[in-house]
């Protein structure tokens, strides 16, 4: 089957929905904002277009049900989310609901023996409230009154948000007799394009660990120090990152970056008296990831040692792999063209949120130039048909399976 | 002789004058700020009782005049500056000028073949025009238009703050007929007191080199791009930090620092895309200061080659070594206890400027803790009177040779 038409309008609504921005320029479109209503609208439109029963759930999430063919079958849950980061491209979320509107299109009005919950999650990318999930969560019912006690920028709450927005938060609308999650996103990475590949099937979103790491030496006048008296926070922070990536590169399937370096005092004649560095450890395996953790614990003690330094090092998060269902995977693989890899995702996703409840899964989109959270954003129109192609022909084998 | 009274003297007259502020809390002490009238008033009085005729000149530089025995006796320069940074220490300036001031007083009115003017500098720090040297450039009558129409943060002109300070800039107040400037200063590094002396004679002010690198790479997800795939600016940074560290430890009286690293965008879960890093290099020898140089810029472009970057490098400072001179040098050591050191000075002073108009030479006084610009900077008592004794025997050194 040729699914290039419909990929094509699946491109097209992208940018449409992109159009709905709280910027005037380039897109930002985070939880609850004005935005988000024309979103609903103009998804609302299609998905009743396409048979569906719409819904908004009491934190925000647009749910299309496309009924079974008994009234009490079993749901399988598609998605993805619906808001955005400052200045984002218009595929990282969109896409995923999308392709699953496309997917419900090309059944013609064909009924499954299970339903399908067609649902454009309200926040995931914790833009609003610094806390990211509170669509998937609050679709679990999983938001407590830590969660929706947040207060934005402004100084509105969670709570006051749902409100605003006309909504009263409930318990999650997430359907008792889910069967499962399905969810495709942009890959937002360079792997399957290094591969030259359309698609990879995710094995597990890969458990991630954040440190701060200081080191305290003594600041100096830069002329006046010799190079043997000094006690140098920055190079220590330089050595100390170079085997941060000596590390990561040493060991398979483990990425460390170190993105923030703070010096003080941070004048060009002054020698640092101290140095902050941020860690970021990602790995699918939770034992691999700790270990490499605690590595670089050592040595940073080892270099601050090493030059009569002293160093500090707070754990910021601590977070576990979450795999993904082996049966989905399976399923997934089965649809895909011949050749699909699989490959762990290192961001954080909604499916991560969901395996908590149902066996979850994810389909990954080739991201050109591994691009994300940037305008230049892109998908290739094939890759968006090949993945069209691979979701409709997994409905169709989990189809048969439930027959 | 012992001068331990005289140098009790000394630093209680600095703890006077660190009274005089513009800051509520430390010491802060500007060019033509009101807390210099005050300074101006005490010194005036101590300057009077020791025999000097006093006068300020046209950018401020008190200048107390010492007669010699004949009237057109040549006259010998002394002093250093009165203005400070910001949250000062009592000593890096104000010592030197009260030392000179003590050296005065221990001749009882005896006079010499030779006047000496005392004088306290009104500018050397570059706080508040952000160049330094307009009291020792002023002396000398080297203030060009460009200078005087440098602004403060106010917008305050230097030629406005001269009128509005009571003065007019005019031709430099440097006698014509000086046989040399001596200046007495903190060292402001740890050296002397490393090699356990209370003085070291200075035998240049080093010759410094600043330049900006920045290195460009690809932002990117810390989770999503695999090690290999990265082109990380801040492990370019660090790999090339190092190599600075290295070359200066491998080269006797280099000194190189980093005192600056900015990363961007600068986020724990983003690989730095671009980093930029101060260089500064200093020397007492300007060929091997700019082969060091060289090495350094061949090396950040051999770092960004390897790792698939490109880097941009800006020279900001190319200021040449002054050496001091050596007949004044000699005189010094001369007059200094036995096994006094000689060392360059990482820092620059107004005897930099004014040995581009006469003889220059340098008393280094040792620095508890090699510490500066700092409310803790010290001095110790006995090495006071050791930099008195010095002087003291330094000026009858002179006038035996003068005679």
């Amino acid at each position: 089957m040729d699914w290039t038409a419909a990929a094509r309008r699946v491109l097209a609504r992208c940018d449409a929905l992109a159009a709905h921005s709280e910027s005037g320029e380039g897109l930002t479109r985070t939880f609850l904002s004005e935005p988000m209503r024309a979103v609903h609208a103009e998804l609302r439109g299609w998905l009743a277009a396409a048979g569906c029963a719409v819904r908004l759930d009491g934190v925000g999430n647009l749910v299309g049900r496309y009924a079974g063919a008994e009234p009490d079958a079993p749901v399988l849950v598609i998605g993805s989310h619906l808001d955005t980061v400052r200045n984002a491209g218009r595929y990282d979320g969109a896409l995923g609901v999308l392709l699953g509107l496309a997917a419900l299109e090309a059944l013609g009005g064909r009924r499954w023996p299970f339903a399908v919950d067609l649902v454009g999650f309200s926040e995931e990318e914790g833009v609003r409230f610094l806390v990211p999930f509170i669509g998937s969560r609050g679709y679990l019912g999983e938001l407590d009154d830590g969660m929706l006690e947040l207060a934005d920028a402004e100084g509105m709450s969670v709570r006051e948000a749902i409100r605003a927005f006309g909504l009263e938060y409930g318990p999650g609308s997430a359907p008792e007799n889910a069967i499962g999650f399905l969810e495709v996103h942009i890959e937002q990475g360079p792997v399957l394009e290094q591969l030259g590949k359309p698609l990879g099937v995710v094995t597990a979103i890969q458990g991630s660990s954040r440190a701060e790491v200081s080191f305290a030496g003594r600041a100096g006048h830069a002329g006046t120090t010799p190079m043997a008296l000094r006690k140098d926070a920055f190079m220590a922070a330089a050595e100390w990152a170079l085997a941060v990536e000596a590390l990561a590169r040493s060991a398979l399937g483990l990425v460390a970056t170190v993105g923030r370096a703070q010096v003080e005092p941070g004048a060009a004649n002054v020698i640092p008296g101290a140095a902050a560095l941020s860690l970021d450890v990602r790995h699918a395996d939770d034992a691999q990831r700790l270990q490499a953790v605690a590595a670089l614990r050592a040595r940073a003690g080892a270099v601050a040692a090493a030059r009569g330094l002293s160093f500090e090092w707070s754990v910021v998060l601590d977070q576990r792999a979450v795999p993904m269902d082996a049966g989905l995977q399976e399923l997934l693989l089965e649809a895909a063209p011949e050749g699909t890899p699989s490959l762990p995702s290192g961001a954080g996703h909604d499916a991560m949120i969901l395996a908590e409840a149902m066996p979850a899964a994810m389909l990954f989109v080739r991201s050109p130039g591994g691009l994300s959270h940037h305008p230049d954003e892109d998908v290739l129109e094939e890759d968006v048909a090949a993945a069209l192609g691979t979701l409709a022909r997994a409905l169709e084998l989990l189809a048969a399976r439930h027959a």
